[in-house]
């Protein structure tokens, strides 16, 4: 059900869907993992006389394992690697007949032409590096990510400014979705983790008027969702709390707890931490939702959540990751996950409710 | 009908269709268009009030012509801009919903993030500059062509040899369907226009026992073309002939002027040039085939034409263009064009034959 309220600070859904605009401005991350894994890691040469396990591919280019996921995922998602029953990987038809060297009807050097491009040339040493863009540089520090001991864009009020107000445009198109899709009717405080903008918590206040939210994040991100909750006129209803979500008490008497395109920003220690620590505060029968990008489980596309992880290795310590991965750790952090809820671009919801089910 | 020859030396048809590949390997002019469409040159924000004319775009973002059909035939195909009766463009409803500064539902600050990546600068640079990369710099000169009083690397042995062979790996997988796809059991002589490897003649040489090649291009890429007629067991039919193509007399007799993947190389003016003095050459009857890619006769996409179309922009001094513009041009000439043959790749083959029918 699509809202109708006319009130412009009212979060409605949009009449186009911004998808398409988000997939091209994404194709770069499709030519620098491709042209890396060609000519860079040469992983189709390595792979031209059988299959391998992710530990040999990862020893074969020198990579961690977030790089050596990313990089396979887009390779399965553009029909270039298969994956056995045993988990190891080998080529496709398709690479085997193009991508080696030699090959009769190989254009691996047709693909190696763009090797040397800046943007594939940077991916190649944020890939070997496994730290973000920006984060080996004393001067950068992370865009836009906060953990004590990483410098980052979101302390300083210009930078952090600036930095949430764009991540707001995606949050107001897919938020109204995720409003409507997840029935809080019952609910009383919701619990935004790393809320940013505010504009996820603001839909779900908007549509429902009981409840109140908690926007958990760093100081100058907040003063952001501060003047969002004036504009959208829930003021009243809407709390900021400064923090370090990995390091200080999660806020109490949550019913909700909603992670809206926070987890893929970190490492599987960091998301599995913070699951584990928000699943603490909640009460039984209290719902953790997490609102994401999903891999599928054979973590073998879809294409475009694949080149979008490939963006969020390159920005942040995190990666796209399969709602399989999720349900892992939210099993073990002691919560039951549902079905997945689309929102937009092609955002979903997880949800999950503490305890056991039956 | 799909060669079966098992000989090692012969060319066939692939097995699987690489198109796939390339279209992942030219995603970053997806991201570099759009990101300078958005982010640098605001033509969104300039089209908020109403359609503006070519020329208007032109100026207010201060492109030569070439760049701007280049960017606007891909934000056409991407959905994002419309083209009235008049011929002046428009926002998409997608566009104005989403790409205009301050509308409730713009991500152009999400899109602004990536405005400042070296190849979204390089982009923007190489339109404003309406320069191939590299040509400005005295130490590079342009990679792929060559035209007297720019440097070329296609004068240089070791380079020839190294471009020259990674553009076979194109021409191996299309010049099996141009073989098969156009009859020239009739014709005596085949000239290649800048035909490089030498392997659409091979190809053609291959499937007419009877035909003669002469394959027109640099001294240094022809080194390469007359390796592979001895590699594919044509030599004896297959001639080089070293020349200027703009400037050296066409070299005479042939029934058959083939144009592959060249014209695209290069801006109007020279594509005109080259298929006037060619067609000169030809005898009342004589065929001149274009192989090469195609926008839509509308210049709206398709969009992975259009990416490609950023490439050779970037990489060139040409684009892609439309049947319709090659028609034109072959009028002028003196030719009759044909219906299109589909190749692959997006390729096919425009033919056209010198006089009127009918």
């Amino acid at each position: 059900m699509h809202s109708t309220a006319s009130h412009p600070s009212a979060l409605t859904y949009p009449q186009t869907d911004p998808t398409p605009i988000f997939d091209a401005f994404r194709g770069n991350f499709s030519t620098e993992l491709l042209s890396a894994a060609v000519a860079h890691f040469k992983i189709f040469d390595f792979l031209r006389d059988g299959h391998r396990s992710l530990a040999e591919l990862r020893a074969h280019c020198g990579l961690a394992e977030r790089g050596a996921i990313v990089m396979i995922t887009a390779l399965r998602a553009m029909n270039l690697l298969s994956r056995a029953a045993d988990g190891r990987f080998g080529l496709t038809a398709l690479a085997r007949e193009h991508l080696i060297t030699g090959a009769p009807f190989d254009v691996s050097g047709y693909i190696g032409l763009g090797s040397e491009s800046a943007g594939v040339k940077d991916m190649v040493a944020r890939l070997r590096a496994n730290t973000p863009a920006g984060a080996t540089d004393p001067e950068k520090g992370a865009a836009f990510i906060f953990r004590e001991g990483i410098e980052s864009s979101m302390e300083t009020e210009a930078s952090a400014r600036h930095m949430t107000l764009m991540l707001a445009g995606r949050a107001r198109n897919c938020a109204p979705a995720l409003a409507h899709g997840i029935a809080m009717d019952q609910a009383k405080i919701l619990l935004d983790v790393g809320g940013g903008s505010g504009i996820y918590s603001i839909a779900c206040l908007q549509k429902n008027p009981k409840l109140v939210a908690i926007v958990w994040d760093r100081p100058e991100v907040l003063k952001i969702a501060a003047e969002k909750a004036v504009e959208y006129g829930v003021a009243d209803r809407l709390q900021c709390v400064a923090g370090d979500m990995f390091k200080d008490p999660v806020p109490a008497g949550s019913d909700v707890v909603l992670f809206s395109n926070i987890l893929h920003d970190w490492d599987v220690p960091e998301c599995r931490l913070l699951l584990e620590r928000c699943a603490k505060s909640l009460r039984p029968g209290g719902r953790m939702l997490i609102h994401d990008v999903f891999l599928d489980d054979a973590m073998d596309g879809p294409l475009p959540v694949a080149l979008y992880s490939g963006a969020l290795f390159y920005l942040t310590e995190g990666r796209a990751y399969s709602a399989a991965e999720y349900c892992e750790w939210l099993r073990a952090a002691g919560l039951t996950p549902g079905e997945i809820v689309p929102t937009m671009v092609h955002c979903g919801v997880l949800p999950a409710i503490k305890g056991e089910q039956r």
